[in-house]
């Protein structure tokens, strides 16, 4: 009770550093009124999006939450509920305060490059706090209600990740069906540049990085957050009789830890010698460090051996080293990017084909890096280690979720400034901020796909618990189709997705073109485009996109479950991570790759913009944009929800399976 | 010894049926000089490349056969080499009688569509023939020599397979480069047609044709074909206590009965009302149900109960299910390659997107159809039913595989025919024959897959009890970090083998770019372009790419069993299967599904030639050619070498390994 108590305290005081950082931040003045006019159309946008969304995913929630208490009895039912409200929440803060630091970095950066940076990176810094504030409250709280029985919470995680699979989806389907209308449209065929005002679909675009990029990630490392700590609690609640009643605490106290770092750490994020880049390195490292020896003394507090630490240390140095290894495949300094750049030169096959290639390729480090990870942590605590180590690599999610929303934030800024009309020098200073940002972007996708991915494992652990299985027995058919169900799901899944925005963005990119043939004069900038029809158009798209991968997510895995057994349940859950793992990272990787070799190009690298080797790679830089922001990020939400039921039904499995 | 004789006479009667159908083709006339001058230029560029890999590849195979002599003794090595050859003879021969009917059927043309179509089927049956016969009567008579233990001849399915996977990688990375390098210049720079003499890879790309389509898949389904019939055998003669002696008989006895189904099937394969593929159809339906009767009768006399036919009756049925939902994703007809085609108007990314979404749908309900067979077959007889499933599904593989080197016979006879300048009508009708052919390539690719993953599924049980495991569990780290980077390894080899292909196609496009820009007259047909030196490229790129992906395939799998043990070795064959099976249907039936989309629209759709709807649909088409005929192919052969190597080492792993 006395550490559940610090845990919350913990909670609290990252959700009032949030308070207190979103409340400096609208202090600060707006700018312009053309800029506050722009701001204002994308808040109004993003709130009306989100509104609308949460209206549709309550009515799942609700039939859910009833099929849960007829299922599994009210309190699993009341968990579950509270737990879509939080991510819900996290996400919608986050976001709301995120718009707010957009037009405010935009005016900040007239005065400066560390100004502008200190705006933003705050704004992300209350997405950070906000997140891993309720969650750890959220957690705690309910912990102490049901007498510090674990078990009794896990319906929390279901419920957020099945919000954050929604948010994700709905999000990554709007975001994309804006920008691939505004890019193909404006860019190749009007051959106006990005973010100018002229282009319809540009409202819509800079909503989709709020309610794909902020909202959406916001929902998803929360679901990740709570559901690797409750997972790792029920995994320690079953260990105690190995590592006494410590084992149940260390994961809240490991997270309790992780915000104080960040918070610390925020301190250390300031621009010296112009680079925004090392600001924010320092900012990980620091908090890294930081947890580093706050989990070593607790370590030592609460347990005979320091094996429980060095894997939750093993997480936290795999957390860093998959930052390192997608910055390595991603950046634009360094030859991968290079490489799908000139590819661009013999035309858009070629780039697309390179990138590819370099997506396909980048699976392998941090797959070994994972390998490595889980084997060592296992060898050091056995399924509690493997626990433990997703709670390291968590840790310093504060730091990692507040340098992420830092890259929707400028590039707002950056949208605002250029369709504000602005000086020059200050689309530089916000230009050069946003492409920092779209490297940290990467990081922090791949970040999430870590945790999701280390939650999963955690959740497998506790799963195997619940179902009471002694050996999950590959040799045993239902066992493999159910790995090899549970490995297809992910294919599907990305049909559904990219299918979606790429019908959505069939429709607006008809919509951009009427409107530059049928409005006189908008193509010279003497008439208003109308933005709200845009904005429309992926507001459908996203909401008639929500469902069937809702679907799939919740029928597959209650389907082997209930028909194929508890072990082909455990065959299912670890197919579905042989290929998300790898997916993932490829569909986010690629799209990066494309994204940041277009970027290149665009520096005057290979001859720069208005040739035709860099309309090559417009072309694969859309080729990835819903792989990378759409399908990516909603795979490492569904791979939760899947572990989620699968824990819940754990014990129907093994009772009512067809064959069992 | 008295079957096992039965077994040979099978296997004989195929060749001897091969050099009959051979001697027909060679027999008929060849046509005008300008044919024969085309079609001798094809046959040096390809024999000149199989000799120069046949030597790269006899290198390592020499210096594996020294370490499996070392190793595994004496015998397994000589195995291992008479695979070796054995593979690489059934490509060449295939091959060889490929060409010299391409330019037949070219000329057969003029006679009309049944006379061209007869031609070309005979030249692919002749490759079917022989295939299976060389495999058949090569395992018959090994397993006579070594007393009937068919554990004995393992060495055989690895010394195929691996051959088998460098004529893959080979053939893909020659034909795909020369593909891109010909249609990226020459059908948009310099807006000449396809197979135009004036495009300088035109050539190459013809070789390309024969050594990847016709000696690859050769190779590849002669693998498979061996591997599965060995890996039956094994599991058979483990189970003989069951079963009783016949289960060892059994899978050589359908294999047996499958040639002689497939003999009298091409008899039915004639043309009526036109159409070609109602003509293919016919015979594989013929096939199927000849085999599916002689396998009730073989079962009736050898076993007590009729649960193993059952299991090779699905096998049968799996394999007629499969090409049907190929064709369904891939062919021109349905509304998935219509989407990809209309998604073309809004240019190659959504294009691109499109197919992508398709490739990835369509991994469904072949996966769920292999879930059904595994599990079906397993319930009647055990592993030994999973075996014999892999053996049905084999049991058509004579004409299937005539079908499938139909495919690039009439694809060259119309590139001859185009480049020599006959009549309009001839055209047209091998333009038709080749429109068919294009389905047929796409289901015997998707057919090989299932091959490959069948078999594998059967070496997999082989391989379990060589290792005497008697659970391979999921729940121990080993076997999950196994499973991990089994899944793994098919997203780095595509890597690898994309990437080969990404920059042997951008020295072609440079050097056809060079040559249309340096020889003067060359756009306009007033001068001869230099094939010799494209030839080259292609065939400098595809020896350069043949090591990587070999020293992977073999690599990986020793490294993860000499490591982790035998039982994550387990693990590691099922993580690899759950990746390869649904990227191998996405790489396949996406690049199918682009191209016949480009193919949809150049029949006059959408607008047809000559616009950017167009144009977009090449550039996906050449996104899709390392796809569907690179990595994808390459997938299915590494699979197999994986299998032999787990079997041939399992006791090795099981009493050397690090972690055991």
């Amino acid at each position: 009770m006395n550490l559940t108590l610090v845990a919350s305290i913990a909670g609290i005081s990252a959700i009032l550093f949030a308070v207190y950082l979103a409340w400096r931040i609208l202090k600060q003045e707006t700018g312009t009124s053309r800029m506050v006019e722009i701001h204002e159309a994308i808040r109004e946008g993003a709130v009306a999006y989100l509104y609308r969304q949460s209206r549709a995913i309550s009515v799942f929630i609700f039939i859910l939450t009833i099929l849960l208490a007829l299922t599994l009895g009210f309190f699993a039912a009341l968990t579950f509920a509270i737990g879509a409200f939080l991510s819900a929440l996290a996400g919608y803060m986050g976001m709301i305060v995120a718009i707010q630091a957009n037009v405010r970095a935009a005016h900040m950066a007239r005065a400066g490059l560390d100004k502008a940076f200190a705006t933003a990176f705050h704004g992300g810094t209350v997405m950070g706090m906000a997140l891993t504030g309720l969650g750890l409250f959220g957690v705690s709280i309910l912990f102490y209600v049901v007498g510090e029985q674990p078990f009794q919470i896990v319906g929390l995680g279901l419920g957020a990740s099945l919000t954050a699979l929604f948010a994700r989806v709905g999000g990554g389907i709007y975001t994309k069906a804006a920008d691939m209308g505004a890019d193909l449209v404006g860019k190749i065929e009007v051959g106006i540049p990005e973010d100018d005002p002229r282009n319809p679909a540009v409202i819509a675009d800079q909503v989709g990085d709020n309610v794909g990029d902020v909202a959406g990630t916001g929902s998803d490392v929360f679901q990740s957050y709570v559901c690797t700590l409750v997972a790792a609690m029920v995994v320690g609640y079953n260990e105690a009789t190995k590592y006494g009643e410590g084992s149940v605490m260390f994961p809240l106290m490991v997270l309790a830890a992780g915000i104080f770092s960040s918070i610390l750490a925020t301190f250390f994020v300031r621009i010296r010698n112009k680079s925004a880049r090392r600001a924010i390195n320092r900012g990980i490292f620091t908090a890294a460090i930081l947890v580093s020896i706050a989990s070593f003394i607790l370590a030592k507090t609460l347990f005979d051996n320091l094996n429980p630490f060095y894997a939750t240390l093993a997480g936290i140095v795999t957390a860093v080293l998959f930052a390192f290894f997608t910055e390595y495949y991603t950046s634009t300094d360094n030859p991968p990017v290079k490489a799908v750049a000139e590819a661009a030169q013999t035309g858009p096959a070629t780039n697309i084909l390179m990138g590819l290639a370099t997506g396909l390729e980048s699976t392998a480090i941090p797959i070994l890096i994972f390998c490595g990870v889980v084997f060592f942590s296992f060898e050091m605590a056995g399924l509690y280690g493997i626990a433990m180590a997703a709670i390291g690599f968590l840790s310093i999610t504060a730091t990692l979720m507040a340098i992420s929303s830092y890259g929707p934030i400028v590039d707002n800024a950056h949208g605002i400034v250029e369709m504000s009309g602005l000086s020059l020098e200050v689309a530089e200073v916000t230009d050069a901020l946003d492409s920092v940002g779209n490297t940290t972007k990467a990081v922090c996708k791949t970040y999430a796909v870590g945790t999701s991915v280390l939650a999963q494992v955690a959740m497998f652990s506790a799963y195997v618990q619940a179902a009471g299985l002694s050996t999950i027995d590959l040799m045993k058919t239902p066992v493999i189709v159910g790995l090899l169900i549970g490995g297809m799901t992910t294919f599907v899944l990305c049909s559904f997705l990219i299918k979606a925005v790429g019908k959505a963005a069939f429709e607006m990119i008809g919509e951009v073109r009427r409107q530059f043939r049928e409005i006189p004069g908008l193509s010279v900038g003497k008439a208003k485009p109308n933005y709200a029809k845009c904005v429309d158009i992926s507001t459908r798209a996203a909401l008639k996109g929500l469902f069937i991968p809702a679907l799939i997510s919740v029928i597959a895995p209650l389907g082997v479950g209930l028909i194929l057994g508890a072990e082909a349940e455990g065959g299912f859950i670890i197919g579905n991570i042989a290929t998300i793992l790898p997916m993932a990272l490829l569909l986010m990787h690629s799209g990066t790759a494309w994204d940041n070799a277009k970027k290149y190009i665009e520096t005057g690298k290979l001859g720069g913009k208005g040739t035709s080797i860099h309309a090559a790679a417009v072309i694969g830089d859309t080729v990835g944009d819903p792989c990378k922001d759409t399908a990516g990020p909603s795979l490492s939400t569904l791979i939760n929800v899947i572990g989620s039921i699968a824990i819940l039904f754990a014990t129907i499995f093994v009772t009512y399976a067809l064959f069992r």
